[in-house]
């Protein structure tokens, strides 16, 4: 991968740049909205909502009554089924052709496999993907069918970072990382570049997929505020870097499970903390902030705040997207409605800022990639 | 409701009609395309597929090898979540304001009974809905929802007739049938002027919504045929009606499972089967075609063939929908892709009357009204 002392800088332009370079490559995803989700999102929590989160009975305050217009930015409808192809995609375009003939290889076996797996085919270069041998056969198949090179590891991180070397010492591949990359920063902030324009011309009244005239009302006015997942930080990051100096204010959303919202206890005590170990039901989310995600996330005029939610909020959000919106999404997509829903220290930061007119609230939708089954553990009747 | 010898004539033009009447009133869904989809309908099934649809192995013919693009219209995206919108809104508009102020009243509880509520509310009139007092306590709380007036019956057909009887009486209001009447049949076929005229310009490239630019190579040729599920008839009906003369040809989709296949059955044996009892999966197409769809079903110009699929097939297509297309749609929604993936003889008719070109396919994908519990039971470690 591209020598992170030769990247472009972590700046709006260089989000658009990357844009321009991977836009034939990748889908513009729709933009959808919902007036039951923007009703349920502007009106206060009942007392059982608010109690179940936060565990107590005794001296609530009342309940926030924010005003939040809600658009999704469909990233389940990505190549690969995630916003992953945008960070692949671009590292790839980085590479000289000598770089690129060495093939590229990874750790990571979810989205981001995937990913560097498409993008590798359509170079016509090999990707490698280091993944347990004890992962689910659907899942060595999944990578498989991305024309992936599989190679097997133990379980634990040394284990399969020990596999990547062996590679890397064989072919010479390049490791593309997940998220702690400046090129892969870039490459998922391009999202947000689409996400504002579409809905600028949804508001203008100028259609746009989802668009039904009921956000006109307010002129040219377009997002206001997007809350995006929060993993290792290479989307979150990037969505901060391109809306750097548009007034849009970003926020990111964690799952509180077993301390997966590392990002938000970073910030309170002041330096990023390298390790979680949360098997949260947004296993998208299950890794440390990284480095370079870090260095924009903890940045308070780039990310002006993190959020987190409890599983049953993740799972009561994913129900609302799929039962209502009709979208087909993971759990970890939830992860930005359910801070809109029922983080009530969200709820009352907008009710404070955004006053009486609201806020065009965007929310992104990660991702899609879940199974029948993966639903039916979280939904059945042994649960 | 209308007396249907006062409605217009089953034509083309009565159903453009009465799209211009509703179009201010529901929403014009989106066509989806998949690539991947595509690519299975277009790939010889495996041999233990054709094993597990025919239960035989001996003297196979060869798979056949259609050429499919298909294109997905998505009423799971239609108010209340399903096609059923459109016949309510057009029912209504045909009624005088003198009609209107006495209210209405169905006995299905369903997507109908939904539709059908939404429509009285806009029109400031009463729904009521007459259900079982045995309905789920989440069902009767959804129809409620739609602003309806709920009546509790007993669970058999004449025990609910009854209930609509002493309704009528009572309150003076009209009938609105789910499927069997004129007004419902060209209420239901709007959704075919929009699949039509939005797949013209997809293939000519002019975008919409999921077109890009992989179905432009075929020049300004739109659909060449439309799949849809039935059960009451009232879509399928409608759809053949609204395709009239322009060449598309229209296919049925039914479920094998217990005789809910009435319409093909009828289509062998020559006249229409009127009472059917199926536990299908497909639970929106567990009724018999009602007269007026035979009508038109029955006329070989109008639907050239139904077809069935196993409650497994129903289940696999609905896995490739939601986990491949991301689209959140009920088990009935897939009925459509089950034939063009899964049923042998459809893809022979393919194969031979489309040849090498292939057919541009629309598959409707007709509602998404189901729950992840419903799901969870469909798919969870006890199926």
């Amino acid at each position: 991968m591209a020598d992170p002392s030769t990247c472009p800088p972590l700046t709006r332009a260089s989000v658009l740049a990357a844009h321009a370079a991977i836009k034939p490559l990748i889908h513009r995803t729709p933009v959808a909205t919902s007036t039951t989700l923007s009703a349920f999102a502007s009106a206060p929590q009942r007392d059982d909502e608010l109690e179940g989160a936060s565990g107590k009975t005794e001296a609530k305050p009342p309940a926030a009554k924010p005003t939040m217009r809600l658009f999704f930015k469909c990233e389940n409808q990505q190549r690969v089924g995630a916003f992953k192809a945008r960070g692949a995609f671009h590292a790839l375009s980085r590479l000289s052709d000598e770089q690129l003939a060495r093939g590229v290889v990874t750790h990571s076996s979810g989205n981001h496999a995937a990913a560097l797996s498409l993008a590798a085919r359509t170079r016509h270069i090999p990707a490698y993907i280091v993944m347990p041998s004890i992962s689910t056969p659907s899942k060595i198949a999944a990578t498989r069918g991305y024309g992936a090179r599989i190679r097997f590891s133990g379980s634990t991180a040394p284990e399969r970072e020990a596999v990547v070397r062996d590679v890397i010492a064989e072919t010479g591949a390049l490791l593309v990382p997940p998220y702690d990359h400046p090129d892969i920063v870039l490459g998922q902030g391009t999202l947000a570049v689409e996400f504002e324009e579409d809905v600028a011309s949804m508001v203008k009244g100028e259609g746009g997929v989802g668009a039904r005239g009921a956000y006109g009302r307010r002129g040219g006015k377009g997002l206001d505020a997007v809350i995006a997942p929060c993993g290792g930080g290479g989307m979150l990051s990037g969505i901060a870097t391109a809306l750097g100096g548009t007034g849009i204010r970003v926020f990111g959303a964690e799952p509180s499970f077993q301390g997966a919202d590392d990002a938000r206890r970073g910030l309170l005590s002041g330096s990023r903390i390298p390790a979680v170990s949360s098997l949260t039901i947004a296993d998208g989310v299950r890794t440390p902030v990284g480095e370079i995600p870090w260095s924009v996330i903890s940045d308070p005029e780039k990310v002006k705040g993190i959020f987190a939610v409890s599983e049953e909020e993740i799972k009561k959000a994913l129900r609302l997207l799929m039962e209502r919106m009709k979208v087909f999404v993971e759990p970890t997509a939830a992860l930005g409605l359910a801070v809109a829903l029922y983080n009530e220290e969200f709820r009352r930061l907008v009710e404070r800022e955004a006053g009486e007119e609201g806020w065009n609230v965007g929310v992104v939708l990660s991702g899609g990639n879940t199974t029948m089954e993966a639903l039916a553990k979280l939904y059945g009747p042994a649960e």
